[in-house]
């Protein structure tokens, strides 16, 4: 028999965290792709654009009037999908039409004043300051709210409606699918292996090296072996770390420096703003802050669209909705291109 | 306190066949939309392409020559993500990297001859014969197979790569994690309820009537109570039927009736050719046909991605991604839009 190749032969593979298995089928590269493209060419963003709404200085649509901010600036989503006091749905549901009363804040935080900038462009210092409004806001949100997502949405092909350099936080009275998912895999790890689960990955994935992207003294950014999306990776600290709001001064700069240099990859890849779909995972907040929690370990996914060029993205559609989501290229291969990019920001390359 | 209305008011609702939730923030739909626009733009597709692979006649990749064809046409997919024969990635493996062999094989299946019609535009017998070559390509694999995916990718937007209409069908060695996940809900709802999950709901919806969008003796479209997608819907037989291969002849002419109405009404939505993912969910296979498999009603999924217009689609991003799906309108206001459509296609209406 043939002997076992995961660049040749497709199989199976399986992510610990959502206790569920990828398809890997690298030789899927080789088919021609004649589907859609996406626009090639960046839109220029202008340093200040007096109709966007999240820029210094100007009027939002409930009329308010932002400051003239420096660094970072959060102010409540002016469309929020969670507001503080919906009324409840009522009891004595039949199991198949169950609703529940859902309660929250959205919040949207800008992270600079200019909008042609975005985190790789900006300096270490401003990214600090990214990261300590991150902890701040969690303090706050998560001292009543259970669960408290950040998350970015970047570039159109991610939905994301506004080029202005900003995140979203979104507070709940639930834990949303992924983080039970998570909870009870971390958990259940735990319990089984007597380590945390991502604790003990990235001591092996450290010490392996063949899927790490980027590393430093308190960080590691990898792709994981179980990535669906083709150039995802996974930031974790070498510590364990519970929550966004435990990280010392220290392991502050050093996720400003690793994040910097990971974003440079990124758009280094395809000479793009790369797109990407990102957020922080950490152990739940509000009642669980009086609670054990050791089995969860902080963490940030990054799941960027794009597959092959700046313009040919991988779609999670038909096998992936209904069966299982299928990857084109292999994790070791995917972070071998990402670790070989060069690490200066190719719109800031002195030539 | 304020009284519920699922329109105002976001809840969450459950989705009993994935064991998850959704967040329904049914007000959002108020708020503006500046990001991504699809193409609006119907390309004109010729009947006959001398360059499309898929077209009877033409050569493939693989320099096989179509057959002049006059209904449906199944060949192998010339770059297919599973095969017969990969070997095994071997045992002996650590909990945090695992992996499975991954055996199958992948079939291309075009509806028609012609390029430039879909479902909806098909007659009533060449449907039928594009249903009765799913049930005899589900006995074929099925006799060994566990699981077979028939589904169909339509629309640029769903990653589609060519505008011949066709679906397709992977054939894996192992139950998907859908498949898996539909399987452990349906299986412990019978055990729980004393009915299968999947009969019960279409009777509750039947009588309801409030979701239904269209139905006829033997079928019913409804968007389901828990649908994430916003004019998602979930196609079900009335009878008690494990797989594809059950349906009486009669049934297959009402399935291929509910389709094409179901499908014009998706078209006259938007006035446009409707993208979206489909396929088909019924009791596992191969190994399981000797087993007991009452808990299984076999159902169609649809998933389209359209939100507002023909050109802006609901992004599932960030939050959707990292925490959990949301809607922007009930699914009682998406089927009351649906069920108001008129029944004829807009192509070929007489005006
Ligand atoms: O096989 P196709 O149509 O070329 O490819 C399409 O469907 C596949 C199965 O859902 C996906 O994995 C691909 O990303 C998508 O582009
Ligand atoms: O809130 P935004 O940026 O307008 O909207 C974007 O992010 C949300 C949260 O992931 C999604 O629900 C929307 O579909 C997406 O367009």
């Amino acid at each position: 028999e043939l002997s076992f190749d995961p660049k040749e032969h497709q199989h199976l593979r399986y992510n610990p965290l959502r206790d569920t298995w990828v398809l890997v089928s690298a030789h899927r590269m080789k088919r021609p792709w004649s589907g859609q493209v996406e626009k090639d060419k960046e839109d220029q963003v202008p340093q200040h654009d007096p109709n966007n709404p999240l820029c210094p200085g100007n009027t939002r649509a409930n009329g308010e009037v932002n400051p003239d901010y420096n660094n970072t600036f959060v102010f409540e989503n002016d469309f929020p999908a969670l507001q503080p006091n919906a009324p409840d749905p009522g009891f004595n549901q039949h199991p198949l039409f169950q609703s529940k009363a859902a309660r929250g804040v959205c919040k949207v935080m800008c992270f600079h004043p200019w909008s042609d900038v975005t985190l790789p462009l900006m300096t270490l210092p401003d990214i600090i300051k990214v990261i300590d409004k991150w902890a701040e806001l969690m303090v706050d949100l998560g001292s009543t709210y259970p669960w408290v997502q950040i998350f970015e949405n970047k570039g159109a092909m991610m939905g994301c409606s506004n080029p202005h350099p900003h995140c979203q936080v979104w507070a709940s009275n639930f834990l949303p699918n992924e983080a039970s998912l998570s909870d009870r895999c971390q958990r259940e790890y735990l319990k089984t292996h007597g380590e945390p689960l991502l604790l003990q990955y990235a001591k092996m994935e450290a010490e392996r090296q063949e899927r790490v992207v980027v590393q430093n003294a308190d960080w590691l950014a990898v792709v994981p072996y179980w990535a669906t999306w083709p150039f995802q990776t996974l930031l974790l600290p070498r510590r364990h770390v519970q929550r966004l709001t435990n990280l010392t001064a220290q392991e502050r700069e050093g996720l400003a420096s690793i994040m910097k240099r990971l974003l440079t990859k990124y758009d280094n890849l395809f000479q793009i703003s790369f797109p990407y779909s990102t957020g922080w995972h950490g152990a739940p907040t509000g009642p669980y802050l009086k609670e054990d929690q050791s089995h969860w370990q902080l963490h940030a996914h990054y799941y960027p669209p794009l597959l092959r060029s700046a313009t040919v993205r991988k779609f999670m559609v038909g096998y992936e909705m209904l069966a299982q989501e299928q990857r084109d290229l292999t994790p070791e291969q995917a972070a071998e291109r990402l670790r070989n990019l060069p690490e200066d920001h190719y719109k800031t390359r002195k030539t």
